[in-house]
């Protein structure tokens, strides 16, 4: 029988979702019909962003998953209409992407680029080498650890930090509040890679900036939430943070009229950090799919109770 | 007997090199006076730059080989009065910082940068993935390599070339006049790696560049005569050349009335992409040493036919 899946995200990204599913289904040999407009009680599977606009899931009666094309799952992780297995994305154009752009902009903070891009004088200041440099990373999922490793690989002394203990090799693995006062200190420059979850709002505040080194660098292309605005912005103004290079925002897109906009030690990207990919993406739905006919445990499932 | 070494580099480099070189000494067991005023019929080793003045080695009449401190040999290989080996520098130092700079750059310009950097608006253009992007690497020898490993490493789609073949685990290697035919056409980031000889001098000139693809970007970490200046400028103008990012140039400093300082699609650094740093080469240096008294062959020794 074929099974109903039905697209519910971005319309101008469906194009290129409808080719890269289509050819993902048939390499998985599944017979699917994919479509934007199919009856909810006839639906297997929902694939989902939250621009598609989809927020009552009553009517999908026969609904066996809902499949996140986001990582980030806080705009429907709440959304107690879903009785199914939500499942985020996890996909290695997401992890790939994330990990060229953290290690683009720790190696400009590394290297002094800005100076040089904006015109510098022949200074002849060298940088130091990575190996004299620490970069901590907050968050070990999937894309922290990418990042770390890449960093690593690049010569960084990395410090890696989790809500839980982990165990990444060549990396000092901390954890618990206990250890995100041991790693703050040591990060001239400092990424942050957590989930959006109540107990990651506003990690960086007041109090967790100050525990950064004089001159601590900031990049975030995690989540808006976890940063404290105000609080970045009395560190930035105060010199106690170098600068900061942020890539997502409580608002987006950030308003125009927004501080960080003009602030000169502010680096705005416009959430591009890391942008799941229709092929990747594609193939790693079909393979969920492939999975759940299969009765096999589906991958990358939400736990709702930890919050991503 | 006691080895006589003499510093000729740059005076304002003496104490960190004396340090260095003294406890490198020690480590490895090697009996040597180091001084930067020995008489030269004394002399066993002349650890070598430019800034040290040494011209004329015709009064060290029982040396026994000139150590280089800087990688690039082009200004003493011709001096006919050194008759004995000549090594270059090569050290884990000067390829890490390499690395650093060569893969900040290449990522600047794969992840747009700049217009982050100056300040854009929230345009939402995503750069496409590493693997979806060429870099080629000119020249591979021990930075080029390095070079060339870490942006595989990155994801990137790396193409090598140099004057005579080579085979490089996941890299397209390319060579002579053929390759790099082949090799320019695929490079969207073209980075320039090559020693100064006669055959690679402007290198990069009307023709050459005039093979690169429309928009590509140069980074040239190697040597200043790679290049032809006035082609790059009017391929610049042209938009031919997107952009170019230098650190060496035929006059350093760069003079302040050259067009490379004002033009808005050059990015000038102070030759700071790789400089020997006094522990690791410091390093070197006492083993070379230790080789050439236990009767080992020297490392690195320079190929004057060769011209590196």
């Amino acid at each position: 029988m074929t099974i109903q899946a039905l697209y519910s995200g971005r319309e101008d990204y469906w194009p290129a979702y409808q080719a890269a599913l289509e050819k993902a289904f048939s390499t998985h040999g599944l017979d699917i019909a994919l479509t934007r407009d199919a009856a909810p009680q006839e639906v297997d599977y929902v694939i989902y962003s939250p621009a598609g606009g989809l927020t009552d899931f009553a009517p999908f009666t026969k609904l066996k998953a809902v499949l996140s094309l986001w990582a980030g799952v806080e705009r429907i992780i709440g959304n107690t209409s879903i009785q199914v297995p939500l499942c985020r994305m996890n996909e290695t154009g997401l992890r790939d992407g994330m990990r060229e752009y953290v290690c683009g902009h720790v190696l400009r903070y590394h290297l002094g680029m800005d100076r040089h891009i904006h015109g510098a004088t022949w200074d002849g200041i060298t940088p130091p080498l990575a190996r004299d440099r620490t970069v901590t990373v907050l968050g070990l999922g999937a894309l922290g650890q990418a990042c770390a490793d890449a960093l690593k690989g690049l010569g960084f002394n990395v410090v890696g930090w989790s809500r839980s203990a982990k165990d990444l090799e060549g990396i000092e693995c901390l954890h618990g509040n206990a250890g995100l006062n041991e790693a703050l200190p040591q990060a001239d420059i400092l990424v942050t890679l957590l989930p959006d979850t109540p107990a990651t709002q506003n990690l960086l505040n007041e109090e967790t900036l100050k525990l950064l080194p004089k001159g601590a660098r900031i990049i975030n292309p995690g989540r808006g939430t976890l940063i404290d605005d105000d609080a970045l912005l009395v560190a930035l103004d105060a010199g106690h943070i170098g600068h900061a290079t942020l890539d997502v925002f409580r608002e987006e897109p950030l308003p125009e009229a927004h501080a960080y906009w003009a602030h000169p030690n502010v680096t705005v990207t416009p959430h591009i950090a890391s942008v799941t990919r229709p092929e990747t993406s594609a193939e790693k739905i079909a393979e969920n799919i492939a999975r759940c006919e299969a009765g096999e445990p589906l991958l990358d499932v939400v736990d709702r109770t930890r919050g991503y």
